[in-house]
Parts: structure tokens; sequence; C-alpha cells
């Protein structure tokens, strides 16, 4: 065997156990609040073949797919989303139970430049409810999204909504219809947030071709309260049931209790073609500069992609590594080398199989109860727990095993005390996150 | 968008929810259980540089590796298995606080023939403990190893172990060296309880090559007691140790009280040529036909494929698609499409509320609580209960919630009964598994 360099491939990473531990924990807190809803967790496969992927994310995407061709001489992809590979399962499986909840936590991979924060590997984390039309669905969505933000504790946010049928009517009404120039000036107007209004217009005029007249309409628009837009459509079908789609799920947002965390904001045009009604994008207030860390829609036409009848559905979709860099830049997640909350220490070979008694016993309560395998001294077996950080340390001698007793070192103080059998599960049992 | 017919790649799958609901609980419990151990999860990525996993897996392996050009023209490849990645991880990270214990739970993909339980993608789950030359690691894999059993409930089983120290000395005291040759024998003897001793024996003797004398020495080998195997090797240094070694871990697993649990065979040789020490394999007793559901032991070598010191390593792998698959055959797991506890019914859009509240309040309690988004007749509402297998449905009418009540119904018998909002909570807030 030649001595090969070992390394990374750029744009990959490894993530080693002091990010992993809490970014597991935070998937399970997630994936746990999916199934608090009724969704279902659905696995496909990492390669589809090309022709399932291809001229599904427009020719940029298809550039970016990791293709080649397999042992068979198939032309093979790897995934570069959730969604088409759930389109791919709706259209194989006919059968299935309609609402179709499902959730997906998976990598996808994807060959783009990479930056700062930017992957060629990544995690998607996808819900969505396949077969209804009823805006109940984009309503459950919210509260989902809201669900989870409350359990990762990220603080204070935003889900700001809106409809996609608005801006389609909007553009329409400044003669902008469907297509690449719709597209573009949505882009523009995305960017509002970022770069500012006066920046927009300038793009809007310059780079989108439109008219003085037909900017202002723009920021007429956007600037419109929610009470104002259903008026400001007045006669126009399209946006008439744009309002009153932002309306009912206003209202449902309310029988939910999550109304304080929804606000409508017009110019949320999200890049996208594919959506056809609500839309939502959501921000943390400690840092909107992270950009949305949860955000989807409703798009009904998409999952027919394969044949079939027109399919609605709505989704959402957490960004996973963004929201975890920033909920560790905020301190709210916080690295962790070792799941153990104690380690229990071993004196010596003659002693070991106390200590092995006690960790099971310990274990047996819920305890994450380690032993350093190889008992070397007492002081390197401190060090290892400071090192990776375990809280405590349970010292089983053989005197005080026969009062049924431990010792337990506080690592943080060095503080030393004897303690029951008992009351080390009371204390130490509810401790782990 | 041209109309392209969904399929899928042969030898990959869709896990759909009724499975894969199932299959997430059993790999959350299996990681619970590593974690109250001590490991922690290391992620690593899908690609890597192929000459990072070129000869690490022999001809056969680097014939069957997803290997391709990728768009920057780098020679690239996906993952064979996580031990190779681990040896990457630890070639680049040396100041990694040792024992370094982690696990890994991720699919592997190989370009294999596809048969009856043969995939081109599955899912390894192993963990690993290295920097630790004591035999005190090979022991807690055992005791790991039970607990992850124990946990699942998969009733009776034996985790069978040896030393390939013993083959090698065995071997040798008959001439046969180490390499190809002492290979072959270890694959043939390894087929023992396939094939049965008089097969093994033509073999030994065609196939190997071997002398007579030689197949009846090794028969003789494996006929050996567990206390004979230190006599039998008497003043051979390899043979003497690989019998020490053997009694330490079986005194250490009746220290862990797994002793029960534990069996010395003398024919397990594991095809890998790169075990140094102890070796498992383990069988459900319920059906030993199906092979070993965890496979293991010593590497000592194997981690500074990349360079460094040798790092001594031992470690298991637990087979969690052949697992999976016989628990489901002998009815230990079942297939389940919903996650849900309970669905709350919706009478009315008036009443919506109501269930909604009924809805957040189970679910801060823990029971996952699903409603039906589209409030349609309760009647469709009830058979999408039924067809999702959801065991309850609770109707939240006015009235009833008035008096801090809800109607309960069980579908399997159809009953319906009246309870208050806090006995729902008593009742169901356990049942989940």
């Amino acid at each position: 065997m030649s001595r090969i360099k070992p390394r990374l491939l750029k744009g990959f990473r490894d993530y080693m156990p002091a990010n992993m531990l809490p970014k597991q924990r935070m998937l399970n807190q997630i994936a746990e609040t999916f199934e608090s809803y009724g969704f279902s967790p659905l696995q496909t496969p990492a390669l589809e073949y090309s022709e399932c992927l291809l001229g599904k994310y427009g020719d940029e995407g298809d550039k970016l797919l990791y293709r080649f061709r397999d042992n068979g001489d198939r032309d093979v992809s790897m995934r570069y989303d959730l969604t088409v590979p759930l389109a791919r399962v709706i259209g194989m499986n006919g059968q299935l139970t309609k609402p179709f909840k499902r959730y997906q936590i998976a990598p996808v991979w994807r060959a783009e430049k990479p930056g700062r924060g930017r992957f060629r590997e990544f995690m998607q984390c996808d819900i969505d409810i396949v077969g209804v039309a009823d805006l109940m669905a984009d309503a459950e969505c919210l509260a989902v999204g809201c669900s989870v933000l409350e359990k990762l504790n990220v603080g204070d946010f935003v889900i700001r909504i809106n409809n996609r049928k608005l801006l389609t009517a909007m553009l329409a009404r400044f003669g902008i219809e469907e297509g690449a120039h719709a597209l573009g000036v949505l882009r523009t107007i995305d960017k509002l947030p970022k770069i500012g209004e006066a920046k927009v217009r300038t793009l809007l005029t310059t780079e989108n071709g439109l008219n003085t007249n037909a900017a202002d309409g723009i920021f007429e628009f956007l600037a419109l309260s929610p009470e104002a837009v259903s008026g400001w459509f007045e006669g126009d079908p399209i946006g008439e049931s744009g309002a009153h789609e932002l309306n009912e799920v206003l209202a449902m947002a309310a029988e939910l209790g999550v109304s304080d965390r929804v606000e409508v904001d017009l110019s949320i045009a999200r890049g996208l073609d594919y959506y056809t009604g609500t839309i939502y994008e959501t921000f943390l207030k400690a840092d909107e500069s992270l950009g949305s860390v949860m955000s989807g829609g409703r798009y009904n036409g998409l999952l027919s992609m394969f044949g079939g009848a027109e399919t609605p559905a709505v989704g959402i979709s957490i960004g996973v590594d963004r929201l975890f860099y920033g909920l560790m830049e905020l301190g709210i997640i916080e690295a962790k080398s070792s799941p153990s909350d104690l380690l229990v220490g071993v004196f010596s070979e003659a002693e070991r199989a106390l200590s092995y008694k006690v960790a099971t016993m310990l274990r047996t309560a819920g305890i994450n109860a380690e032993i350093y395998p190889g008992s070397p001294r007492m002081k390197k077996q401190l060090q290892y727990a400071h090192r990776q950080g375990i809280p405590y340390v349970v010292l089983v001698g053989k005197s005080e095993f026969e009062r049924n007793e431990v010792i337990v070192k506080t690592m943080e103080t060095g503080d030393q005390e004897n303690i029951s059998l008992d009351a080390i599960i009371d204390r130490f049992g509810g401790e782990k996150l």
C-alpha cells in the first residue's frame, strides 16, 4: 500500500464529533417535531437516473449535477435536492394515501463554486404535504415551522409570508408577462432587504428594462398594508384570489396561535419559478443577515413532472446547515465532544467490576456513562474527562460501594462528595440534553 | 419538460414511510445506546478522492467503487465503507484526544451484482475505539453490542468470539504462512456453519491443497474447548498470546455481566485480513440463517494506512439492513405508515380552532397528534386514520370542549367515550414508542 496523503475534496467537510453531536441533536429535535404533526420519514437513494433529474433545475442546475456513467454504463447523477426524488416517488406510487405527509433529512450534492458557507455536500431538511389543495396545509407548514424553531430555542423569529399570485397579478398590471422577464423582475425585488430601495429601483429600470411608471407601481404595491392588498387588486381575479388566500392563511395562523410569528411581506418573491401560491421565508431576529433559515411555499404543478394529474403540494425546507451555523455563532448551540454525562473511573483492575456495575446501573437510568477503556492511573482518566468536557467523574471504591455509595467529582470545581447510588440517579438522570 | 418515466436504478430502493418510520426508530435506539457508552457521532462526506480509497479493499473492492471524474476533472469515488474514511480522519487529525470513540451511521455504495437482500446502496452502522490497545476496549464492544440488541428486543442472541492470533498460530503449525494461502484456508473454515464439516474438509484438501494431516489438525483445533486452547498452544508465543487475550476478554465479559451472551467459536475467521486479535460475529437465536447481524474485531494496523504510528483500534459494525429485515420477518418490528398516536378530527370550519387548540395541547404533552388538513366530512377523516393505522381519533365538539372534554374513538373497535383533557394526556402520553 503506497503512502497517500489523506485529504478532503474541496467543498466537502468532515463533521467532527464536537460539531456533529450538537448537530445530530438538532436534527433529532427537528424530526421529532415533524413526527408530532404526523409527518413520516421517506428515504430515497443518493443516485438517480440522470434523465429523472435533468431539466428540472434549469440549465444552471443541470451543470451542477454530479453526473457520470456507472459500471453498467448507465447515465446516473447524485441527488441535487429532495423535491424531484419526491416527485419521482409520487409518480411511481399512485396508490399512496393522500394527504401524503413526508419529511426527509438527507444530504444533496451540487458542484457549485465553494465559498463561505457554501459547500458541495449539504443537508436538506424538507416537509411536504402532498395531495391537499386546502389552505389548512399551507397554515400547517407555518405551525410546524414555528414549533421547530421554538423547540430549538432560537429566540425571536419571524416568518414572512406572501402569495405568488399577488406578484403575478401585480406584474401583469404593468405589462410584465410570466416567463423570463417576470422572473428577472422578481429576482430583483427579492434583493430589497439586502441592497435597499434605491438600488432595486435602478436595477428595475436598467437591467429589467421597466419604465419609471412600472417601477413606481411596484413600490406602491410593496408598500401596501395587508388590509389594503385586497382593495388594490379589486376586479383582478388573480390578484383577488391571492389576497383571499393570504388572508385565509393569516386567519388560520391566528387559530393555530402563531400570529405573532407571522408577518406579511409583499417583497418576498423566492427565486424559484415553481411556486403557485403561499410563499414563506424565515429570519432570526438576533441575526437577520444570516438570511432565511426556513423557506418554502405551495407548488401545485411541480409534482406532476413525471406525468399524472396535477398534484397540489405545499412544503417548507429548513436550512439546517445555515441554522446550525447561526445558532453556534449566537451561542445557542455549543460544540460538545462527548455525549457522556459522567465518566466512571476505575481505581484498579481488582475494582473494575464495581465500576462496570455502577456504569451499567447509571445507563439503565438513562444517564450516559462512560468508562475509560484501559484503567490507567486516575490522573489520566481525569485528564481525559477534562479534555472531553465530561462534567462529572464518578469514583467507585470498594469501601464506598459496600456502603452503597460512590464519590462524585465535579470537574469544573474539583469538589468531591460522597453520594448514594439512588441519589446519583435522581440528581443526574434529568441532566441529559 | 418532456415526459420521463419515473424509475429507480437497479440495486437501489426507496424506503417508504411504512418501513422508514420503524427503521428510523431502530437507528435512533442504536445511536442512543452508542451515546450512552460515550461514543460520539462523526460524519464524513459521501465523496472522497479515489486515491484515498483505492487499494484498501483489494482488487475486487476497487472494481466495485462508484468512481468518476467530477466537473473539476478530479478522480473521485463514493464512500465504500466507513472504516477507510475513519482512517483518513485519524490521519488528518493527529491532535484528536484518545481514546477516540466514534460512531457513524451512513449509507455506502458498492456496484455489486444486486440480489436477494444485496443492494448497491446500504447503511453501515459502526462503532470504533481508536488508540487503545487494552482489551477493555474489546470487551466494551461486546457490552455495547449486547445493549443494542437488548434495547431492540431481538430476543435471544449469541455473540461468538475468537482471536485471530489463534488462527494464525494454528495455520503456522501446519506450515500455512500468512498471505493468500492462509486467507483461502480461513475463508473455507468460515463456511463451516453453512456447508458443514465434510464439505469443508473436502475443500481444504482440494481447493486449499492441504494434506490430510493438516486438515485433521484443523478439525482437532476447531473442536477444542475454551479451557483447552491455552494448553494446545503451549510453547507457541503467538498461540499463547491469542489464548491469553481470549480468556481476558471472556473474564471482562463476566465483569460486564454479558457472559451468557458470549460464546467462544474457534471457527470464526472473518473474511477480512486486517483483523489482528479479537473477532466477533453475532447471531439471532430465532433465525441463525439470517447470518451475522453484528461483526467486527480488533485491527491494530489498519488505521495507519495514511501514515503515522500504528494506531490500535477495535470496533463492531451492525448490519442494520439485515437486522431490520430479520426483525420484520420475525414480527419484532412492524411496518407503520404514520407516527401519529392520534388524529384530531375537525367537525366544521367554525370548530377548527378548538381542534387546533387540543392538538397543540396534546403535542406539548409529547403525544403525536395530527389534523387532517382540509376538514372534509368526518367519514373521510376517519377513513384516513384507518388507512394510516392511526389507532385513535379525538373528536372535539364545542359543547364537550366547554365541559373540558373530548370524545375519543378507538379505531379498532369503533368504541367512543368522553374523556377529560387531563385524562387524555395521562392515558396517551406514555403510548409513544
